[in-house]
């Protein structure tokens, strides 16, 4: 069964983070803020992106959650403040 | 009914985000992540929560979300990574 994951990360090296939401971005997930992706993930796909996180993230300096939501959860999301353009801010760090 | 809720934010103002973060203790929740704090709610504390967040913010360059969590979500959220000591860095960054 399908839930939306949402993962939300702290990390301190910009490389590190960059491949973090890469690789969120390969499982399909979608960025919400700057350091948090949602979608939905089956148990198994949610198992996967585990263990890639933990392969990615070893010993650096990092914190990464993930949060199973239900439908409901993410529906009654409260939403504040503007809509940040954050490709626009990755793609300008990669071309850096 | 109380029911955990998940606070995350992106905000580039180093004020702003103090308050915030200072506002969200007042408000009974625990940080989790260096912008991302955590607790139980009633509705109609959640209501007070968004209402105030709402006159921090303004037309300030932020973006706030709040997510309900039912106890099984927050049970079976996986942290992966080094705990980082969030604390301490807000008070040396209050101290300078």
């Amino acid at each position: 069964m399908e839930m939306i994951t949402l993962v939300i990360y702290d990390i301190t090296d910009d490389d590190l983070r960059l491949r973090v939401a890469k690789f969120l971005k390969l499982m399909g997930l979608k960025r919400v803020q700057k350091s948090a992706f949602a979608g939905p993930l089956t148990s198994s796909k949610r198992a996967d992106c585990i263990a890639g996180l933990k392969r990615l993230v070893r010993d650096a300096k990092a914190n990464i959650q993930l949060y199973p939501l239900t439908e409901a959860s993410f529906r009654q999301r409260v939403v504040i403040g503007v809509e940040m353009d954050y490709d626009e801010e990755e793609s300008s760090s990669i071309i850096t």
